[in-house]
């Protein structure tokens, strides 16, 4: 269910998040304290990993993925921030640690957001690649960071959520692909750029990584019935207690699971034609399906 | 103190913004309502003015300058959004319309604001110009929007706000420098790039643009004891009823007056070598000096 190289890679883009961020010495003190905070308080680095994973099926040089390993788990950590608010999820544990809202306080989260979806750009805008390649990547990153992608989905999330109304598997399922999916599929594109993959290569990443976002929230729903709150790192049980809809709570336990194995076997499919080149991305994959937090 | 293509170079800025913008029937519809409320709602639209002024300074492809005039409005209005929320200055009027949060809600707002951001980006990835001047915009654009810049500045502001310490007329200075000095500046230095402007020419550019910074934000204190609300389009008397530093209540309001004189002949002074090639600077300069709302 693990790679040799993910322990060797979190450490790469923990590195390079530690570079990219400002130090907790220099003013507005308070600020940076609450970027730091928000995207070095552990994770999993599922999206980093996403990135140095797919640039592997391209032999991409490690260097050029540090910098959009970096860029999609800023954009993921600012998001986060803004969704653990009061006035979205108003959650107060995440990853074991206190939001940056109660550590901090609100003004200093939404700035601290802000700012991370700064930075994230900034540093994609360094990529050791070419410009066009440069481009590409901003390009790519900004369209799932924006309101046709995660920011979208989140906006679905709360009507749907406010609205107590009951939502058809089809509007759940591009919620997600909205929430996150949007940013996991840019994760898997931008390791693809940095290694120069073609057009068919392209589009069979993307059905990996279209099949891996739905995989990696139905077990995120799954958790939330069946986890407790000390390995998960945060509250569970909380779908159900905020009557939020959920592939469990619409299609059932059983249909979700059995679900999520097509989802497995689809990725498997997926990612058959790049032979051991997608070793790395099929441990994600299994990951993805398996995980107990 | 106006400028004949002042009128023509708004209109390209609405359209494009307009286009830019997701269309209001578009799912999620509250979201991009929100966005459209906070970035079409009138405004002077100072710093696209400054992109177009500023190419026009090396004569510049207007096709060019529209994706940077809309991306420096779209941060712009997403920092307008989150500055007014309830935990930030908590202001209920803006350009005499009510705020995101109160239209909408405050959710939506801290969304609209996000997913503005990632427009903005979005909308720079395709700037009429090569790859290598696209990537120098971004980079100009984010390190002006994140935390040494307005995230950074808008930090300062609360910590002063919160805090009830008297500021140092140094620290007053190095915090607008952040908070609305850093976006103007990338607006101008973003014209100049378009324009391929050199090096001499930036550094003069870039001495004009801090010079305009500071003039807009004394003017913008003097106006909010001198003006009303109803010319203003926001409430008046706003700093001294929340006891907030400002260049009249730190060094008085004569010598606020007579430093904004200062300002007008220093930016005069760096735009002289451009002759009449500046004059729509030169123009945009006098507004900020003499400006009434």
């Amino acid at each position: 269910m693990t790679d040799p190289r993910f322990d060797a890679w979190r450490a790469r883009a923990d590195a390079a998040l530690e570079a990219a961020l400002p130090q907790p010495q220099t003013q507005p003190q308070r600020l940076h304290a609450a970027m730091r905070h928000a995207a070095l308080s552990g994770g999993k680095r599922m999206r980093p990993l996403l990135v140095y994973a797919s640039g592997a099926v391209f032999d991409a040089d490690e260097k050029a993925l540090d910098a959009p390993a970096v860029a999609v788990e800023l954009i993921h950590a600012y998001s986060l921030v803004h969704d653990d608010l009061p006035s979205m999820d108003d959650d107060a544990l995440r990853r074991g640690q206190p939001t940056a809202h109660i550590a901090f306080d609100e003004a200093s989260a939404i700035l601290a957001g802000d700012a991370l979806q700064s930075l994230a750009f900034e540093v994609l805008a360094g990529t050791r690649v070419n410009d066009a390649t440069r481009v590409a990547l901003l390009r790519a990153l900004a369209l799932a960071a924006g309101s046709a992608g995660m920011c979208g989905g989140q906006a679905l999330d709360l009507a749907a959520t406010g609205s107590g109304a009951v939502l058809s598997i089809d509007d759940m399922q591009r919620l997600h692909e909205m929430k996150t999916g949007a940013l996991i599929r840019a994760a898997v594109r931008m390791g693809g750029l940095c290694g120069g993959g073609d057009g068919p290569s392209r589009r069979a990443l993307d059905r990996y990584a279209d099949a891996l976002g739905l995989a990696f929230q139905i077990r995120d729903d799954l958790l939330d019935i069946e986890g407790d709150s000390a390995t998960l790192g945060k509250t569970a049980g909380k779908d159900a207690a905020q009557a939020k809809a959920t592939f469990p709570s619409v299609i059932g336990i059983d249909a979700s699971r059995a679900r999520l194995r097509e989802l497995g076997a689809e990725m498997a499919d997926a990612l058959a034609p790049f032979g051991e080149h997608a070793d790395a991305l099929g441990a994600l994959a299994r990951m993805a399906v398996e995980r107990d937090r």
